[in-house]
């Protein structure tokens, strides 16, 4: 009986949930709470579960039951056929993965990335590097395996995100890069605006955190269902539609970098939180993509945190918390402060209008990691080189270089692009947006429900039910087309810097 | 062969334990960091790997190993021959009790901690006597399994130490009534010493944080081996070799709650944290018992912090962190205000002294309640009555009545006379333990090695290898005694009071 299918398929996503669950918690845990000397037996626990989880995901009882389903697609309710969908595709890459290597490369990213937060604070790339490779030589075999014929690094952009490729990426970057250079060459002629030395006071952590839960209030992020934590790498964790997990990092002379972590963090927390009810215990829950899920988290960290609106509604809070360190200064301080346009090392750190440099530095070395034509070896001379090159800047040392971020310890090799279309889709969400709702009287009043009920309405609560590219549409109005993000830049920055 | 039997047996006490430590991180997360909603998803993972657990604990797999290596008991080195017998024990005890119960009672302490934690913070015993009901309900039913015929409060008892009964510890508690509350009313007779306000200053949050890494280090707890977290009730968990986590609870008009439940769970640490490294990966790491494992937070809480040394040895770190608060109070006033013997409502904040009078009062209601002579509807007013007739206080509400601890919530019924048993073992150590070495002094000085020493070497490396008698005669240099302990306590207080 096809009810009885559905009913079985349904408890046998719980089931998955439960070891995602569980796999999860020791994710969040081990990045968080637990001693330096626990990650071996994380990692034995975490074969253990990916283990089952890979069983799970291939067994001839689901394949059976995705068979049935399929063929009465048209009887199916839409989010069962969705899953079905979804599992059935899944199913199809995943069983082309050997198990044991399924097993040893979830074991291995979670030991690389352990080695790579040692790595990092001791500035040795040489203990990291041979993690990265087997990463790199693991992503190749499984691709392989996955999409035969297909170049390596079109298969990965389309994991992130269906449909994307080489050629849509770089076709991307070079309109980007030819749209933002030339403003960034103008405010380097022009001269840049003097910097603001609150910016680099003593802001004390326990002040820091008081903000943090501040800023989760004001994002209407429900405590009930989402806390947070502190990490060396920030993200953002959906373990369930009732359990999202969010981290943040705390500098002793910055306010701002764990501000707008809270902010860019809480965009992507909001949106974990917002899938409807009816998805609880589906597995289309959460984010339909990770370039979506960057265009929340961009949206609010940039359109929202860096408005001069916010920052006029959040000055007096933050005066309050730290009356001392701003002191002679104003709201619009705040907004120029933020919104300085600098060239810097630091991708976390640095301003919207030079962030998709970055990216672009990232995204040119993985493709040629993937490819072969850069040796592991060779990857912080390059990375240097490229830094050089696109940004002007000297790299001091690998921390604050090549080991910056945790992506590619974590095997997400493909993933950086996320963030740059995130902010594309972004600025095209928000011009769409403005249309229906008055955003910066909204976002001075420090009230952001009726933006994150925009997104909810268009975005959120689809959770995977829909493919990115419909969302894309649902959401912005029409086709992606990167030239509303190049003009919020140009707008923005012009003003400024007076263009 | 036997030896490949023998390897096999290792690698299947390695897969047991990964299941153990997933399950172990959930809980520890689940107090600690995890959003208040979490929990279904926490029940639906835990169910799913306390299924597996239960699978392997009494698989045919297993029992064929465990057969071989008995019939060959002789020829197996000692580690192997007591893995063997333990694991054998417990497949008996396991196979007796239904899987699905055996799952259900898991998810049930799951869910009723939670609702303790919420009755607790409410007052609402109402919300949480259903839960209550069904783990007593359940004990009785498991314990008719596997213990047929066995006084059910006897079998619980047992469960905990090895030969433990209601016979013994009805005798134990009358010896230390006997002896103990004499004291108690010669004190009452002379009339109080007064009370110390610094006791409850503003102590803010933070600096009782940076006191509590300090006790860390002062008890040499290696910190890439154990983190400390914080929970509404504190505990200790041992969650592998190279993972212990601990927990405290911060109340901003006391330091001394954080300051002995930090001494008190790093006597807990310091036990999981010291058993000799080739049982890293064995079934036998960790406690004896938990009336060992009470022995060991008792005797750090209570003989070392406590004791007037310590108070000297810790006070000018006091004064640092604290310097207006403590100011105009010396080492001694902290000696005398952390032992002031009064009858109190609180467990964990009563003193040396009364505290067998609270355990008295936990370890009689829940024997009734096990045997069928109180009902759970009934439990509130019975506590209340105790309280009275033992302890002369009355109970203003069951938040600072039944509800206080978490441990009958979590289905540790016949764990509370650890604590007491634990506290007189500590004190026969104690006695042993000054014909070796000069603890006063090391105490003075903040040196703790040469104690935590003699304590790994006689009690801590052998984790499980041996049963708990074994252990304290080891320790304690003979049978136990009773006399030892009421002897510490009349000798103490005595002088404290002037009696």
């Amino acid at each position: 009986m096809l009810t009885d299918t559905i009913k079985a398929f349904k408890e046998y996503q719980k089931k998955m949930a439960a070891y995602h669950y569980a796999a999860g918690v020791m994710y969040v845990d081990g990045t968080t709470a637990a001693p330096a000397s626990s990650y071996k037996a994380r990692g034995a626990a975490l074969k253990e579960l990916s283990g089952i989880s890979y069983q799970l995901s291939v067994s001839q009882e689901l394949r059976d039951m995705l068979k049935e389903l399929m063929e009465h697609k048209d009887e199916l309710d839409f989010v069962t056929m969705r899953e079905a969908e979804e599992m059935t595709e899944s199913l199809e890459r995943m069983s082309k993965i050997p198990q044991e290597e399924f097993v040893a490369y979830s074991v291995l990213t979670s030991e690389s990335e352990h080695i790579w937060a040692k790595a990092k604070n001791t500035n040795d790339y040489a203990a990291f590097r041979p993690y990265l490779e087997k990463i790199i030589e693991t992503k190749r075999r499984f691709s392989g395996y996955t999409d035969p014929g297909v170049p390596v690094m079109d298969a990965l952009l389309d994991h992130y995100e269906k449909g994307l490729n080489t050629k849509i990426l770089d076709e991307y970057f070079a309109n980007v890069k030819e749209k933002l250079v030339p403003i960034i060459l103008a405010i380097g002629k022009k001269g840049q605006k003097p910097e603001y030395p609150f910016m680099n006071a003593y802001y004390p952590i326990e002040k820091q955190r008081e903000f943090s839960q501040y800023l989760m209030d004001v994002l209407t992020i429900d405590k009930e269902r989402c806390q947070m934590a502190e990490t060396e790498h920030p993200y953002t964790s959906g373990l369930n539609l009732d359990d999202v997990r969010l981290t943040t990092h705390f500098y002793e002379d910055s306010f701002t970098n764990n501000m707008f972590t809270m902010i860019h963090e809480g965009g992507h927390a909001i949106y974990e939180l917002g899938s409807d009810r009816s998805l609880a215990d589906s597995s289309l829950a959460g984010g339909a993509a990770m370039s979506i899920h960057e265009s929340q988290s961009r949206f609010f960290e940039n359109m929202i945190g860096r408005s001069k609106e916010f920052c006029e509604f959040v000055f007096p809070k933050l005066c309050e918390l730290f009356p001392e360190q701003l002191l002679g200064y104003t709201a619009n301080d705040l907004y120029l402060a933020v919104n300085r346009a600098e060239p810097s090392l630091i991708r976390i750190e640095a301003d919207e209008l030079t962030y998709s440099l970055h990216i672009m530095v990232r995204y040119e070395l993985e493709k040629q990691l993937i490819e072969g034509s850069l040796s592991t070896y060779d990857l912080p001379e390059a990375w240097n080189a490229k830094m050089k090159e696109y940004l002007g800047v000297d790299v001091p040392d690998d921390a604050h270089g090549v080991l910056q971020d945790v992506h590619w310890g974590g095997g997400m090799i493909g993933y950086f692009p996320s963030y740059s279309l995130g902010s594309a889709y972004a600025a095209q969400m928000y011009a769409c947006m403005e249309k229906d709702i008055d955003v910066s009287s909204s976002v001075r009043k420090g009230d952001l429900k009726p933006i994150i009920d925009w997104l909810g309405e268009r975005i959120h609560k689809h959770g995977q039910l829909y493919k990115p590219g419909e969302i894309i549409e649902k959401a912005c109005g029409g086709e992606f087309d990167p030239k509303f993000y190049c003009d919020y830049l140009a707008k923005k920055y012009s003003e400024i810097y007076e263009l």
